[in-house]
């Protein structure tokens, strides 16, 4: 939270949008666990550096809004960035950000009728937090009265994969505009030829999904604009269930909610369009072409992470993701390979855009890795599955200081436990007993069972499955600390 | 062995060259497992093909000579394919082909004077059997009057990475020669320029490595051409010490004898050459690209093991060695890309050759993956490491029906045996107990204990260590029955 007190009128409010689940950054980015969480530019995740860059003076704790299966990591996330948020709304279904924007704004109208909303991507790169800050600051008399501003970036290449804001003629020539400036229109991806006309004009910025308006002018936009969806998001606010401190939208309004995104329901009808041009280092990570522009090219133009080797290759991306996994480039030209514990990527980099097809591709085969994660995470904690045979499994799994799993039984799988580091509580129908580092229980077929840990450290441990059947569903729940059906 | 029975006077005896170590098929071929002990083209390894290869009618038991860390993977893959050697003799360190032949000419000597010895590489693709002991037999004629007979494949490209032999004009032109014919000499591999010409000349044929002659005919040419080589491993031989089936050639003798091949020091000097023409499909799988031409490209000139897919790819080889690890190409062009469960191989094609750097560079950074195959071979069976963590680490170890590891202790970590399939007999102290499926034991830091697979079918149990040091050579060795030292 903020360094200094700030007057409650100053405050802007972030609306940290978290529910996306891209695939084109596919192996490292799916459905179960996309990018957002991932540490894709720097050691921290992508939501914790959002989090952090908006914990500042002036700044109220961010609202932030995700999907179901996400929002314990969101939890953790913001935990692990010092960040308590002042809610954490949960979207039955996915409804693109239009209806997630507006929820954000109806539930501040509640408490902070005359506050600031920003609009925050969590999955954009944006080095400067200070920078970035300035820019907010900047733009807040505008908004402040009545303006909704839309934040451009100065374009550095005639780029294909972004929307565009149009503004006046020499505006978005780089750094030297300050200040909010009219912003005449949204202008959807353009094809290369346009793009080029556009980057060459100067009067056009990226949009890069980051707006800045007060709560009154946003709604205002929403009654005049989506009336409907203002009925819709208004009812599934108003019937939502706190949720040992999320708060779920009332599915079946939320339904009704049209799936579009702010821009087309509301930027590009609006008046009272303002552009605030930012022109600090900025990326929204969107395929793999655009991280390997983030990673600062080497002489070579190659971008090599930990644990990959580059030999004589050039505009090359190598990343291994895998632990005890080296990655050798040899003699490539603008190939982007990433390696995962379970899935390998080997792209020309300019089909960086296509890679959903192989996600597509991977899906159709019936492959697993299409859309789940190898590291699967839980309130408690996660695990991983380390190798799995013809009637066994070998997993390790991680539960959190004071993590505690079901109080479960299965009935197709014995479990043989032995914790590697930490000490774990263990339940076994009716004995509890403490199981130290290298100590090690067996948890026979049908036994109600539970695991906690109870110590300050992370709990490690390697399970063992034996049966004929090993699939996560062979699971009955008697009581759950974390309310999971 | 052979399904018919022949006069002694008729045996070809097959030496199987089976100590090379290879390091361009990286990260298949490693110096701790190289390339062939793996199934690289087709479902047996190339050492289990060439023995079934030579395993029929007019042809001896092999005999195979090896590298003293590979002797029981060639007994046990020897085994597999159903075929009982004269003898494997183990070179005490490696020094090339010409001292290798001359070990087992020389062994050949004392029980088959009269013989003939065919000289077989084991990592070569010959998928015609049938097809070459034709050849074979069509050049004993040759032989048996006293030439040496090299192997020539009729080139189908002006390759610059085999040797080659010079026939007479015309004579290489394809198929339609029949018989040896005599062998002009030896050219050593071209550069570009040079193989063109001699493709286009029809008198060259690619050098195999194959050779057909008498016990008689080499043991003369070497005591003419090599005499200080032919005393070194006449004494290697006679001070060899017979154990537990191999034959240890004596290492001192051994030492001696000049590293050098076959080529260079004996049939390059020798006369008296023939040249046996064979023109069915032979490849050395001597680099990625030579694995991708004979994996036969679909019409996209792609290659795409199970595992692995490709999207709009062209000229590429896929291939996912890694159980569980999905591969996927998009828009590649002439790429190798190569998956194993430690490392990733992404490459140029045009660059297959220069494999051997990124070992080098692997090696220099002291990376494991630069040497050492995550599957580790025993006597008993093999083991992988699953996870290697701070001070645990688990593995997954596969005892043979009959295997026994060695009576052991170890000073820094303690084990927990979890057995998932067979039945382990343990020795914990003075106990010795059955451990079937499902159930584990523990084995306290300093307890002399030993794991055997007393059953019919193969054991395979998770280990779990835990400890501050896990380094395989902390280890105490009571007793073994594989004479291990």
């Amino acid at each position: 939270m903020g360094d200094e007190a700030t007057a409650p009128e100053a405050q802007i409010h972030p609306v940290i949008l978290c529910g996306g689940a891209g695939t084109r950054l596919w192996p490292l980015s799916r459905r179960s666990f996309p990018k957002q969480f991932s540490p894709l530019a720097g050691a921290a995740s992508l939501l914790e550096q959002t989090a952090r860059r908006l914990d500042a003076s002036g700044f109220a704790p961010p609202l932030t809004i995700t999907a179901e299966p996400f929002r314990f990591v969101v939890q953790e996330q913001l935990s692990a960035a010092g960040v308590q948020p002042a809610a954490v709304l949960v979207e039955p279904e996915p409804r693109n950000t239009a209806p997630a924007v507006l929820a954000a704004a109806l539930w501040l109208q509640r408490t902070a009728s005359d506050g600031l909303i920003l609009v925050a991507p969590s999955d954009h790169a944006i080095p400067d937090a200070a920078a970035f800050r300035a820019a907010v600051a900047e733009a807040v008399p505008r908004a402040r009265a009545g303006d909704l501003v839309a934040f451009g970036i100065a374009p550095s290449r005639p780029e294909t994969g972004y929307g565009y804001l149009e503004v006046a003629e020499g505006a978005a020539g780089g750094g030297g505009v300050r200040g909010p400036i009219p912003l005449k229109r949204f202008v959807e991806k353009p094809d290369l030829h346009t793009a080029r006309e556009m980057f060459e004009s100067g009067r056009f910025l990226w949009n890069a999904g980051i707006f800045l308006f007060s709560v009154e002018a946003i709604c205002a936009a929403y009654r005049a604009h989506a009336p409907e969806m203002f009925g819709a998001v208004s009812r599934a606010l108003q019937d939502a269930e706190p949720d040992l401190g999320f708060t779920r939208l009332a599915a079946s309004a939320w339904a009704e909610a049209e799936a579009i995104s702010i821009d087309y329901a509301i930027m590009e009808k609006a008046t009272g369009l303002s552009a605030m041009p930012y022109s600090g280092k900025w990326s929204d990570l969107g395929d793999w072409n655009a991280v390997w522009q983030e990673g600062e090219p080497d002489g070579a133009g190659n971008v090599v992470s930990f644990g990959a080797s580059a030999i004589d290759c050039a505009g090359t991306l190598l990343r291994s993701e895998a632990e005890g996994v080296a990655l050798v480039g040899l003699g490539l030209r603008d190939i982007v390979a990433v390696a995962m514990p379970d899935a390998v990527l080997v792209a020309d980099r300019g089909d960086a855009q296509r890679v959903k097809e192989a996600v597509v591709a991977l899906k159709a085969q019936g492959a697993v890795q299409a859309e789940r994660f190898p590291r699967e995470h839980r309130p408690w904690g996660w695990f991983e599955s380390l190798v799995m045979g013809e009637r066994f499994q070998v997993k390790r799994i991680t539960v959190k200081p004071g993590g505690s799993l079901s109080l479960q039984s299965h009935h197709h799988r014995s479990e043989h436990w032995v914790v590697v580091a930490g000490t774990a509580r263990v339940t076994l129908g009716e004995e509890v007993r403490l199981v130290p580092e290298n100590e090690s229980v067996y948890i026979p077929v049908g036994t109600v069972h539970r695991l906690e840990n109870p110590g300050k450290l992370p709990l490690v441990l390697i399970e063992v499955q034996t049966g004929a059947y090993l699939g996560e569903d062979d699971i009955i729940r008697y009581a759950d600390e974390y309310a999971r059906r």
